[in-house]
This record gives structure tokens, sequence and C-alpha cells, in this order.
């Protein structure tokens, strides 16, 4: 029986322990001192402590990593999403010891994993992205230029930009000259690099995502697509699939299109490919591709009957799948409300501590995804995601009733959570109407 | 909005509750003194009380039902399974009172809770019955011209019979005639009454039933059939959709019959037809009919992605419903372990009391059905089932290693309860062969 690390903690951790034990794998736990009496390390059959809580000294110490699967002979290593799943140099190092990573081969997690270099290599393969300069624009008449090609409104970036900095949203001429030395100036200040670079401004878009299984030889088949626009700071708060705004041939060209790109990459394993949606044009612009399984992917197979983790592992561990586009049907729709222990009311401080009461709505339609049980205490070194609720029917406002109905029955306490927020946008007439984008909490005044 | 009034407790009374809530119509629960701190309680609109933890003086008495119904201004009752689903005079009491009865209307179930008139019925409309006397047969002469017809074995049933008096099994004809009037004169002596009929004997078969939704104007959909041989004292155990042993062309056969049958007879709402399958010779024989839902209808709707609840409250509500044939698609295989509060070592002994430990194990592809929580007291009063946890998966092969580990998960204590044999069953070796029939407990030794 071959054996399998995750390199992860959590639900995620949980979620690929009970598919491993459905496929007869074996399952090697790996926890910091905070998580000794996790679930994840009581459900799997060994379990190995890597460290102190503090991430970089355990779940994404590289040699620890190695160490652990080492003395656990393991055969390959999950690694979940978040900590060590998009670092190359970790599936690099697992390519060296002849561990199989669960997961591409790091130079194309390497290529998507730069900005510039993912936007050339998807953009040759096929998909669509945000119209601008390629790569560095070097003088105002070039953004002058690119501008004229694109359009206004554009957004000059720094190359080396980050938290808005070397910014400018342009939108016209006029003020064009100025906007363009004002960034460069300010890029330099910033991070010693005054290089910009051009796109199109997007002022209103969904984000919107295509599922992607490739077998690393050519061939890859997607998921459908899942609509991610309801979110705090760049945090997905809830996920839908399939994507409702979209119509049945916008859905089929863009899905379509994605998987044949992502084939023709040899891409190998799960990934998702994210987009900005512009409902007005029905036009995709791609944002970046995760190279390993999303939090949300449980709304994916919901949809389809069809495990992801599963899938993962068998291109992981056989090098092909036994599936066909043709064979993936859709089926109903699904909504998922990550349940996170914070506070609303505080700004969505995280809330650690014990969970004293504990119960959660179940029945048809209903999964819950979860590591927390009665009695757990939530540690405050991690990602305050405690349970990913979902609920699955035959349409987006039976799922969205369904939803409701499961967030008002659950019961998770004294901590803080976001239950009652996930329940207050629930009944939100603009997200019921579904005529939402990236911004909705902001533009409504839900969230500062 | 209108109001439905769940004539029932436990399970069913929480899962008719979250179709009611999904729909957006009321609910009104009732309950004995015993179930005032139970779940349908607390989860529906309006509850009241009906009486003392006897049955007879609350869940099966009609005029408090009725008197129930009335105060709460209800427009439906919904009876779910058990206490008063199939009492012909509660349906005729709701008819009588103005109030819709959620099921077939008071004749037909009169008509199927008749042994010989359920039998005449579904033969004349095309179902396939056990061979024999058409009613009472008075002659030994009479005896030897059906044997001739049928063939030994043959049983010969008391009409008044019960508890295996005036029964008796015939194999060949040299004793058929002193069996003959042994069994007159058993039932004579038992019941007053020594008419008796005669059956062809069906020594092996498996418990196989087809879902059925009528909409009283002659037509009748199917979802597919249930396997649900695995039985202890007929009481089922586990249950599986569909049924694995059967072909493709076996399937559409009788679960198209069927549902034609059904429809001609102006059936209305959910029911299932039981039967008797031979696998040698690929032959059903007619049991009974339910004329409501059954505790199994889950694993219908796992491979279905059909609210069963729902279609049955539409069809009573507005006497249609918008379902065609084909749209009904099956995917995957699901199985549902019934969940006892009883003892399996001290021959299934209830075991009520309180429970102080609860955790299910949850994820892809699990539900469960259930009305019990941290801290519920389990009264002696009533059924010892306390929850379904039903496993969905591709294939029967999936579905049970999914299930092994979802019993195995799951915690529910200090109380006795099945978990612990259900894992058993789940590992036997002829249950995972699916070599199984309705005397499988028995004719293995795990049953005395």
């Amino acid at each position: 029986m071959k054996k399998v690390l995750i390199a992860n903690r959590g639900e995620i951790a949980v979620r690929i322990i009970r598919t491993l034990r459905e496929m007869g794998l074996g399952s090697v736990a790996v926890y910091s001192t905070a998580d000794r009496d996790s679930l994840h390390v009581t459900m799997a059959d060994e379990a190995i402590c890597i460290g102190p809580p503090k991430s970089s000294d355990s779940y994404l110490d590289i040699d620890r990593m190695l160490q652990a699967a080492e003395v656990s002979d393991a055969d390959a290593i999950h690694p979940g999403y978040g900590f060590l799943s998009e670092t190359p140099g970790f599936a690099q190092r697992c390519e060296e010891a002849g561990i199989i990573f669960v997961g591409p081969d790091s130079a194309i997690m390497k290529k998507m994993g730069d900005k510039a270099e993912a936007r050339r290599t998807v953009k040759a393969a096929g998909i669509p992205v945000i119209p601008g300069s390629e790569g560095v624009v070097e003088s105002i008449d070039e953004v002058k230029e690119v501008a004229e090609a694109i359009g206004f409104p554009i957004v000059i970036k720094a190359v080396s930009g980050g938290g808005g900095k070397g910014m400018r949203f342009v939108h016209d001429e006029q003020y064009l000259e100025k906007q363009y030395k004002d960034a460069r100036k300010e890029a330099k200040n910033a991070f010693g690099d005054d290089r910009i670079y051009v796109e199109k401004y997007i002022p209103k878009a969904r984000h919107i995502e295509v599922q992607i299984i490739g077998d690393g030889k050519g061939d890859a088949v997607h998921l459908f697509e899942r609509d991610c626009s309801i979110q705090r700071n760049n945090q997905k708060l809830i996920e839908e699939a399939p994507a409702a705004v979209l119509t049945d041939a916008t859905r089929a060209d863009i899905t379509e299109r994605t998987a044949a790109a992502i084939g023709k990459l040899g891409y190998a394993g799960a990934g998702t490919v994210e987009y900005l949606y512009v409902e007005e044009e029905d036009a995709f612009y791609f944002m970046e591709m995760n190279t390993r399984v999303q939090v949300e992917h449980t709304i994916s197979e919901m949809i389809t009957g069809i495990d992801i983790i599963r899938l993962q592992l068998e291109v992981a561990l056989s090098g092909r799948f036994n599936i066909r586009q043709e064979d993936i049907e859709m089926n109903g729709f699904a909504i998922e409300c990550r349940i996170n222990a914070e506070n609303p009311a505080k700004n969505f401080m995280p809330s650690p501590g014990n969970i004293d009461r504990l119960h959660f709505g179940l029945g048809n339609g209903v999964r819950i995804d979860t590591h927390v049980f009665r009695g757990y205490q939530i540690p405050p070194d991690y990602d305050s995601m405690i349970a990913k609720i979902i609920a699955h029917a035959p349409d987006r406002e039976k799922a969205i009733r369904k939803m409701r109905h499961v967030l008002g029955e659950t019961v998770i306490s004294p901590i803080d959570t976001t239950l009652d927020f996930q329940h207050y946008l629930m009944n939100h007439p603009k997200y019921i109407d579904n005529t939402v984008d990236i911004k909705f909490l902001e533009r409504n005044g839900i969230i500062e």
C-alpha cells in the first residue's frame, strides 16, 4: 500500500485523509505542537510532529517536511492549499528526493507564480488576458501607444509594486504624462525600481474561475466554473458553482478554452484559472492560475459528483486519469459559505478559543467540511476558517434557501464566528438578485 | 403562506420541516410530553402538545391530531411514515375536515392495506404477483389444482393468519392432503376461521422496492429502485440504491412497469412497491405497496437529486408535479445505514437515555438525517432509530468504503448503538460481494 503525507493541517488535511482512506492508501499527518489534538492527527494512520506553532518552523519548513516524509517512508506528499502548496522549491525538493509531489511539476508552478510570465504563457496558449503592454513600458510615447490600443481607463502599475504604491488609474489622456511620471517616481522611492507596465483598468468585475485537471501529457478536462465574487479584502467568503451569470454558450466557451490551453501546457493535476469577468462585455480576463486544490473545490464536487482529491492522487500516483470530458455532467447548484472564527462586528478580528457547543444543520443536500469538534481549541496561530458549509439544490434560489436554514440551525459557541454574517448575506437582496461584483461588500457599505 | 402540520416525530419530522422551510411553507409540529425538548419542536414555526407519551394517546390519536390542525389553522397534514401514515380512516377524516392529506386518497390507501385486495389490484394493473390461488381455496382438489399450476414448493396460509399459525410449507404432493387438513384445523383453533389460500413458496429472495410518485391523474414516475435485503426480523438495517444485482434491462422493465401500473390506478403522491426478487429467475413478486414516504427515501434522493418530500408536497398542494420521467437521471450509488439506539450484544435491546458525546463523520458524499443532538434524551417510548447515515459515491464499492469510514468517525455515547454492528456488516465478505438475501443475517449466523 502506498502512503501519502499530508503537508497541511485543518479541514483540508481531514478532507485529504478521508479520500486516502477511501482509496485504500496510507496517510501520514504532520502537525505543529499547537495542533497536537487536531482531528487530522487523530484520523491519520501516522502522525509526526514537525515543530512549534510558528508556520516557518513547521508547516512551511521544507527540510522538516521532507524529513517527516523520509521517516514515515511516504511515497507521496499532498500539499493541500496554502503553506507549501505553491512553492516551486518544495515541489523541486520532492522531485529530487524521489517523492511524488501531488501537483504539477515545479517548472510550471514557477512559471505560474510569476505574474508576467504567467500572463505570457497563458496568452500564448489561447487564454484571454487583460489588454496591456507586453511587459515593461520605457517611455511616455510607448504608454500613449498602449493606451490608444486598449482604450481608457488604464492603470499604470509598478513591476515591483505592492500595496498600491506606484499605481495610477488614468481615465483620459489629459493627465496621462503627469500620472506616468508620478508613478515612476513613487515606484523608485518605494522599491528602488521605477519600471512600470500598463493594463486596461477594469472597474467592476466578477471573480469567476475554471476548475481544471490535467494528466500532464497534454490532456486536461474542466469541472465547469465557480463564481467567487463575494469577497472581503480578496478573501473569498461565498462561492457558487456554476456561475449563474453565464449563458450556456459563454460557459462552454470559457471552460473549453481554458481546459484546452492548460492541457496544451502539459499541466498535471488540479488547477484553477481565475478570471475577472465583465458582465456588460461578456468578457473574461486572466488574473492568475492557482496550481493546487482550492478551498472551494467542494462545490465543483457537488455539481459533478467527482472527488477532486481522488483525481489529484490518481494523476500523481499513476500519471493518468480515467475521465473524459463528455462524461462530466453538471447537476444542480452548489453554494459554499466559509465559516471563520472571527468577529464581524470588530472588523473580523480573529476569535480563537474553545468550542464548547457545536451543532451543524444537516440533511438533504448539505455537506460540511470541517476539522473542528466539540472541545476543540482553535489555536491563534493559523487561518481562522473553521468550517465550510455547502448547500446543493436543483437551482440557485433553492440552494440559497437551503443555505439560510442550514446556517440558522448551526450553533458554534462561545467563540465569535461569521455564521450570522453569512446568514445576513444570504438574505441581502442584491446577493439574491445576483447583482454583485468583487467589491460588493464595500459598494454596499457592508464593510468599510 | 400555507401551513403544514407534521403528524410525526423524530428524524422524519425534522426532515419534513426542512423542506417546508425551503419551500417557504409554514410548519406546525405536534409532540407528546416525552418529546417536549425534541428538535422537531424547536425547529417548527409552531408546536402543539397532543398528549402523553403513549402513542395511542398522542401520535396515533386522530381526534387530537385534527384538533391540532384546526387550532393551528393548518392547510395540510404530512403524516411522515409509521403512526397514522397508512391509516385510511385518518386520511378520510382529513378529507372530511377539508384538510389536505399529504398522501394518496383514503380509498386507494384502504385497498393497498388489504393484502388480497392489493394483490388483485396491482395484478390487474400489470404488476407481477406471487403465483397462487385467487383468494380462498375450498377443497383439497382445488389445492392440488393450484399446486399443479404453480409448482412445488407451495405455502398454505390462513386468511386470518399471523405468527405462522395455520401456515404449512409443502415441498411435494406426498403429504399435501395431510398438511392441508392440519393447516385448516390449526387455523380454526387459532382464529375461529379455517379459510386458507395457497401461494408459491419463495425460499430465497431479495427485497427490492420501486419508488413511485403519482400525480393522482393517471401519471406516475419512478425514482428507480432500492435493495433493502439486509434486514433483522423484517426491519431494514441497510438500504442501497440502485439495486446492484439488476441488469439495466431488468431495472428498466420493473421500474417502468411499476410506474405505469401505479399511474393507471390514479395514485397521488409518493409510494413504494415492494417486491421479492429471485435472482436465479430474474423475477419479481409483489409483496405490498407502502402508501407513504419510506425511511430509506433518502438514498433515492441521493442518486436522483430529487427532494421526494418536496414532490409529495407539490402534488398534495397543487395537484400536479413538474417532473418528467426522461429528466430523472441516476447518478452514482447510495447506501443508508440505520443507526439504532440498541445493544446488538443483547439481542438488540433498546438503549434509551442521554446522548452525552456526539460526533458525526461528515464531508464529501455524506448525508446525515437525524433528530438527535448532544444533550438529547432518547425517550423509551418510540422507535429506536436515532440517525440515518448515508454515503453517496460513484459506485457500490466506493460507497461501502466511504460508509465504513463515516461509521468509524462517528461517536454516539454513552448509550448503546448499532454503529459497530453496521461497521461489521460493511466489512462482511458476503455483503461486499453482494451475495445476500432477506435472511442474510440468519443464514450466516450473525443473529439467531
